[in-house]
């Protein structure tokens, strides 16, 4: 950050009055620019013994598989950007049921907000950031070619708990090494 | 949002290629400056059957009571940020034990992620964003001086989970004239 948002002046890395960490403030206007973590939600579609998996259409990962996720927007909540994504990338009608995991990732400052959910019908294509989309069993999940460590770490959890028959709300944190 | 906060040029707001919601976007160096939704991150701290509770030295809602909350940080992840938030209100250290509830605030562009802390020890008062701390037993809790919605939801939720002795995790939604 160069500039203020709000009146174009140049902005300078100090820590304000009160605060303890260093903001982007601008001198002129006043204003204290905050950076704060995004979120990503993301959703488990699911349909019998089957998983709706995506393979990328976009950089990051071109090429890559994952779940339905992204950047959750302004004005609605987490469970609806869930499914906004997964109708987004995979064309595909989801009742979020539950949450499944947060996971955070303090090194790129995201908070992954996973939810399961139930498919509404066997309706799904890929969406414009998808090159496929396949339902697949979790025996045929492309572990080696999955497109981030956090992907991993959900689908590791989710074939152990569907073993197990119990889905416990996840919590963690993602490191940048994990695979 | 007026000027580019990389180049200072100004920014307009329009629906950029590939994407369905304007965005501020600048025309002189290509940056997209997407808007997300916030992490406010909180803690019920708990002391046997009581929860330490922030009197708020601060605006909105100065002089109403509260849980031990506030913005998640770059770089950390929401379990941290919840007990580090106690630290600056309540100067109080805890272990967070689990996720308590997630909620999310549409019209604000919030998400609620509360945790359950146990207090470390009894050692506590009030941080600089706070007028007193208080260790309430739930019979005592002052609900016609709570700060926000939010705080009302979870603590109902709260004060129910402890009575039926289960704590699922609570999800939902906040809407703006909820008490």
């Amino acid at each position: 950050m160069n500039y203020c948002s709000q009146c174009g002046a140049t902005v300078v890395l100090r820590v304000p009055d009160g605060d303890n960490l260093p903001r982007f403030v601008c001198e002129t206007c006043r204003t204290i620019h905050y950076q704060n973590p995004k979120v990503v939600a993301g959703c488990i579609p699911e349909w019998e013994d089957r998983i709706l998996l995506c393979r990328r259409a976009v950089e990051p990962r071109y090429g890559l598989w994952t779940i339905p996720a992204g950047f959750m927007e302004n004005g609605e909540t987490a469970e609806q950007a869930a499914a906004r994504e997964t109708v987004e990338e995979a064309q595909a009608e989801v009742e979020v049921t539950s949450l499944y995991a947060v996971f955070s990732i303090p090194h790129i400052s995201q908070v992954y907000m996973i939810f399961r959910g139930a498919m509404r019908t066997l309706d799904f294509r890929a969406g414009h950031e998808s090159l496929e989309v396949r339902l697949v069993r979790l025996e045929a999940i492309p572990w080696e070619a999955l497109a981030f460590p956090v992907i991993h770490e959900t689908l590791t959890r989710y074939v152990q708990d569907v073993k197990n028959g119990t889905f416990p709300v996840h919590l963690g944190k993602v490191l940048p090494t994990r695979f």
